[in-house]
């Protein structure tokens, strides 16, 4: 008899989950329930498909037929989970029961609102599914005046794109400078800069504490100050999704999201549960950084642990999902900027002393065309010498780097051992024939020396 | 008293070491001896410079004025060394001699040309230094027909530079591939494919039997065939520049280069020698993938071990150079390719049974404009798994990537590794949601269980 596998949720780490519970097993019976209308879709397209960059049919990349045709998954769209009994092992939804053997739990997150007054008024979004951006893309027809709470990445993309619309564009941060928490001040500043040599208005420091307008959204009240707006888009973070995980016991960890083991299976006071299995925003993931639990919200993670937990649901080989560094990256305007462990501010979370590195240089040859600039910044641990973090500002190949740097970081490397085990691949069109990663290395070296 | 130190070499790995010096010892007298007339140039800009992409001043990046001024560095060009006397700690050089308290040898590489007829004639050239770069340059005005001899990066990036001059190129190979020895048959027939497109001829399977002509080459045997030309280049590769490391006795490898400690020292019957150093292309490196010498001609290469050798020469903290997987990487026309660590040909040198798994995707989220093709392909040892090589051909961003994959070999991760402990930053104009890395080790993963 086939196994019934049941995924509750259709993002990245619900589609992953699905795919690789085929991948691991060819008869067994795979369900996908959802409350969205649109599935596998990439919600960090959204910006660039309410800009017209991208088609909205382009980021949406396959459709429940194409689920069912192609990889027998059936995906039961715009239907909420009820009930989920986990003694019984049944999901029931929209009066259906749906027995499993075992259970993926990928329902993300929710973007939080701060409970000011006026939130629900018209023309108040939230950039979250591709429902959101179209309603936004409609909103925007005839709107001169945008307010966008919140200057992290989705925010400053969401900014860029309604700017390249022709939009007057109004950042408010309560934070005293863009990407809070991830990015340090001196690489968000670079970026803060880029944007506002392009229009874009920032009031910093600035706690929204209401959006007023009769009917629809007219200003939004920050620090004391109205700012006018036609628009108003909340890009204010993502708490998890737990409804569901409550209802099943499960463990909720210290960052108020569900705590996983390496198999993606979820626990149950302290004791882990075979048949459960959790992928995607709603995880608490374990920091490569030091031993302890973080949070890491981002497509790339999601995709890794739906295809864990999908494999592992289907009784695959075993696979592992290992700690994060939870390397990021964003093109806003013309820069890049890209990130990966802990930046000053969570390591003082943290109660790490730190000891930062930085240099500056170019992504070619000096005397090769075309070059653009290129910022390193690495933080290690002034106790232990170990790389802690890293962010990137540059113009062009943020990526690969980013990447390079999270493996030291996951390998608990120090500065000094980087130094000797790291080489760089040259050529005048592609690099200096020193890569700036080695150099800012290098710096942190002889800080940490002093 | 202040000591003495003295490096002989100008490239990038005795500029290195000199200014590595200065930093190490305010105080120390430090020369430079150099039979080039231009130093600290990148060789690797000349086919750019040949084309006038870069001028000629801008890849010669300081002058021995500016060495002079800016870090008390004499530098003296134009003047071979004599002798070297290691008991007395002694280098003659025009009739000067200089003490040494310790020395450092940095004097490259010459290219291997080949013994057959006729390759002194006029206008046959090699590329290395600036001077050739030149002369090359000159002879190019008026001619038509060029022939390259051998299909290495440098061939290859001189034949794009010369076909988009306006030349009729064609690039003689003896191997069935270009970039032989270092890339794989099917990565480096993209490149291949590539360069035909753009209309540069290929002989294949085809040694260089003779060039002939009249005080002038006129054309070129190779396979029994005739190809006519009016300038011929040699690309065929560098050989060590022993005759200083064989004066003074120091011990050659298996390689026919100069045997180095991690701290860059040199040898003598087995006994390091402490107050010598060498660093460049005339060292045979330890190599990362296994126990066992390997070369690692590069630029970033002799920048990197020129740093630890004119550190350790001037008594800086001490510094140490690892085993090398070298990481290389080129821009051919509009396609980048790099590599790390072995490919099938060095594998089967050494012995080692490989498993390869590959991935081809997008530098960009498929519905995002601008996205290049990206195809990666990694190498394992089919009985410890761990990842040995790793090789990029794409249209953007290879270099970042293939330092990341550098790191995992240096830190002999397996193909398992890999997946549980790399993540990969993501948004949609840098990056696919899952890196094509990531799905080239996950399929070299499934291959190594069959």
């Amino acid at each position: 008899m086939s196994m019934n596998i049941v995924v509750i949720g259709s993002g990245a780490a619900g589609m992953s989950a699905a795919s690789a519970a085929r991948k691991a097993s060819r008869d067994a019976k795979i369900t996908v329930i959802t409350e969205d209308e649109d599935i596998a879709y990439s919600p960090c397209a959204i910006p660039w498909g309410i800009e017209g960059k991208t088609g909205w049919d382009d980021i949406v990349m396959h459709d429940a037929a194409f689920y069912k045709e192609n990889r027998d998954i059936d995906v039961i769209i715009r239907t909420r989970v009820e009930t989920v009994d986990g003694d019984k092992k049944e999901v029931v939804a929209a009066g259906v029961t749906y027995p499993y053997d075992s259970l993926v739990i990928a329902t993300g997150g929710t973007v939080f609102i701060p409970p000011v007054e006026g939130k629900d008024l018209d023309n108040v979004f939230v950039v979250r599914t591709v429902r959101d951006g179209k309603n936004i893309q409609k909103a925007l027809e005839g709107s001169t005046n945008v307010v966008i709470g919140g200057a992290g990445v989705i925010g400053l993309e969401l900014a860029v794109a309604l700017r390249d619309m022709g939009k007057d564009v109004t950042i408010i941060e309560m934070m005293d400078q863009v990407i809070p928490r991830i990015a340090d001040k001196d690489m968000a500043d670079m970026i803060q800069q880029e944007l506002e040599a392009k229009g874009i208005k920032f009031v910093m420091k600035a706690p929204i504490q209401a959006v007023k307008g009769d009917g629809k959204v007219e200003f939004v009240t920050a620090a004391g100050e109205d700012y006018p707006c036609d628009v108003m888009i909340f890009a204010t973070g993502v708490r998890a999704n737990l409804d569901i995980p409550k209802m099943l016991g499960l463990d909720i960890g210290q960052l108020n999201a569900v705590i996983a083991a390496p198999t993606m299976n979820a626990y149950r006071r302290g004791r882990l549960v075979p048949d459960i299995f959790v992928a995607g925003d709603l995880v608490q993931c374990q920091s490569a950084v030091m031993p302890g639990a973080t949070m890491s919200q981002l497509g790339s993670t999601a995709v890794k642990e739906g295809l864990v937990a999908g494999n592992n649901a289907a009784k695959g080989e075993k696979k592992e999902f290992g700690p994060v560094a939870s390397p990021w990256v964003s093109m806003i305007g013309d820069l890049q900027i890209a990130g990966t462990g802990m930046s000053l501010g969570l390591a003082s979370w943290y109660g790490i002393d730190v000891v930062c590195g930085k240099a500056e240089g170019l992504t070619r040859a000096r005397y090769y065309p075309g070059g653009k600039r290129l910022v390193v910044k690495v933080l290690a641990d002034r106790t232990s010498h170990r790389l802690i973090g890293a962010q990137i500002v540059a113009g062009e190949d943020a990526t690969g780097r980013i990447n390079w740097l999270t493996s030291a970081i996951i390998d608990g490397k120090t500065a000094e051992t980087f130094m000797v085990d790291s080489e760089n691949a040259y050529c005048p069109p592609t690099n200096m024939v020193r890569d700036v990663v080695l150099a800012a290395v290098e710096d942190l070296c002889l800080r940490l020396k002093q």
